[in-house]
């Protein structure tokens, strides 16, 4: 248990953005809801999942949308708080912890928001240890926990519950009604046990964004590249330098999907990149070669300072870095990569660990 | 008050796709569930509005979906029966009586078997008097009534509760979902009072599809023509007789839009009719010049037995006739025609009464 300040959430709000892989919506938005509700409400403890009773009642709280939308549609707030209230309600009980559904991007810091305002703690556990697109990629459904009941909340008004019959007819209902919204809404999802918590979720997580913030922006005064120090801490693989030779983008739906083509530099000199992505990065080709592959981690850095760029953010030009890291272990068993890998994105390729596609 | 007999059925459902004006959806399958329903747990009381007390619980449970999904897509029945179990929860009281949302097409008959199986009456009134495509397109509307809470459930099993800011937005986030669901979905909506039924419905409007469907199905045995029958009680103008020269038809969503276009022959030899419809005929044009405009209803019938013809099961080269009938004293109100005239359907045509545009 320890209490997370305004400059722990810098922290974690860039490591969160490391963390979304190019999607997740880019936290500054999330960052000033969580930063003006800590200042209003106080610090926000942050528990490790073991310190929650085994029956206690834990429900992530997330934005829901288009990255793109995410960014340019801003939000109120109080959907969030919305989204919490009508949980409580439909549940006919009290929420004793907030967690995020997704540490990576604006997910990892919206919870902070409402943790504050409702001077309950968040548990430092999420379902994804990334970002991805589907409400149903989550370690929690690899755990048979339903995503039922939903509560969703638009900045209008709107309020609705959802009981799907399973995870994935959660994301196509609760899409739908997010795209005549707008392209975003709030969510409270997957309300579940301190048990369940501790056994489903990934460990940690919140700590470690924050980690992988400070390793950027305290490398100077470590006297270290910040590159060098970021994958030194996320045991990371550089794939690529070189600069952004064209980048394709379109809003379906509530997805941004699109290729973007980096030109090699340096060592790299010769040779191009291609990311796919679909909200966030699925597959890096070095040559028409895979060098990762979703679930595993691709993260697009500016090689100036090791800020990462959100696929809505890339602009043609900017000199960069890409690294590899390796997914959650959840995600790297058979039941995790027919969730979150390659096929369930429509590509032909097996999912093959960052580390071996590199070795 | 009285007993609804399967014998009665059979009268209110050909009433109702009278009423029905073209959409509605064809209640040949909702027909089958309230006679099975009547069957195996007894006759259904009909009860006028006045019959009810102020403080009465009211719901309209009705098929939502395009008609031709709701034609080729079968209920399972316990879709209805989920979405008046979730209001009962939601509202945390029992439902006191049923009402059809609209009289028109499959929802005339469907809240039958609703009320035979939960044993409440129906009340002899609706929020139309006809069919109309939007869910906010209701005499309820006109009355300030709030669409929510809108309770929704599918044949799979997904069940939602929505709590829209208005009825528009109601239309709008059920529709999207209703089309993820595979195009048709149950659903209560408007609860009530009994008050506000006395208020806001349209009153004697199942009873009155039941005299439509008598005029024409007791004709013979009067010693009448069906349509002359038809023409009487429902004090209805021969707009048209002719033979289908063509169809068109697209499912764009949950609407079923077209054209029919009919070859006068008789009286009309060398003039042609265009019926416009979305689900419901919305604009009978003769010569091009419109002789029938939404609200008020254009009934399409078989010119043999005058039993009316749906819009998705339009054939060419059928003989028919077109019927012009006008609409309920609350739709040809200004708000009336706001909420159901041809402006909102992108005419821009003003709404001229039947009898006028035919004296």
């Amino acid at each position: 248990m320890r209490k997370i300040t305004i400059e722990d959430l810098e922290y974690i709000s860039l490591g969160s953005t490391i963390l979304g892989t190019g999607g997740g919506g880019d936290p500054y938005v999330g960052k000033l809801l969580a930063k003006n509700a800590i200042k209003n409400y106080g610090e926000v403890t942050l528990i490790k999942a073991e310190e929650l009773a085994d029956d206690a009642l834990v429900v992530p709280i997330a934005a829901f949308g288009a990255p793109m939308i995410l960014v340019e549609k801003l939000f109120s707030g109080n959907e969030f708080f919305s989204a919490f209230d009508m949980m409580e309600s439909y549940l006919g009980r009290k929420i004793d912890a907030i967690m995020p559904a997704e540490a990576g991007g604006l997910n990892g810091v919206i919870p902070f928001a409402v943790a504050a305002k409702k001077r309950i703690p968040i548990v430092d556990a999420d379902g994804m240890g990334r970002a991805f697109p589907r409400l149903e990629m989550v370690t929690f459904t690899l755990h048979g926990i339903p995503v039922s009941p939903i509560t969703q909340a638009d900045e209008k008004g709107n309020k609705n519950v959802y009981h799907t019959i399973d995870n994935v007819w959660g994301e196509t209902l609760v899409g739908a009604t997010t795209i005549q919204m707008g392209g975003s809404c709030a969510i409270g999802c997957y309300p579940m046990s301190g048990a369940q918590v501790k056994k489903a979720a990934v460990q940690g997580i919140i700590s470690y964004a924050q980690s992988l913030g400070e390793a950027i922006l305290n490398a100077k005064k470590n006297k270290k590249n910040p590159i060098t120090s970021l994958i030194e801490k996320a045991d990371a693989i550089q794939l690529f330098s070189g600069k952004i030779s064209n980048v394709t983008i379109k809003t379906e739906g509530r997805w941004n999907k699109g290729v973007c083509e980096i030109m090699g530099l340096g060592q790299d000199s010769g040779s191009m990149m291609e990311l796919d992505f679909q909200n966030e990065f699925l597959m890096a080709k070095k040559n028409g070669k895979p060098v990762a592959i979703t679930p595993d981690l691709i993260v697009l850095l500016d090689a100036e300072n090791a800020h990462p760029i959100t696929a809505e953010t890339i602009q043609y030009g900017t000199r960069v870095i890409v690294l590899g890291m390796k997914a959650d272990k959840q995600w790297r068993t058979p039941a995790g990569i027919a969730l979150g890998g390659p096929q369930k994105f429509g590509y032909t390729e097996e999912f093959v660990p960052v580390e071996k596609l590199n070795a």
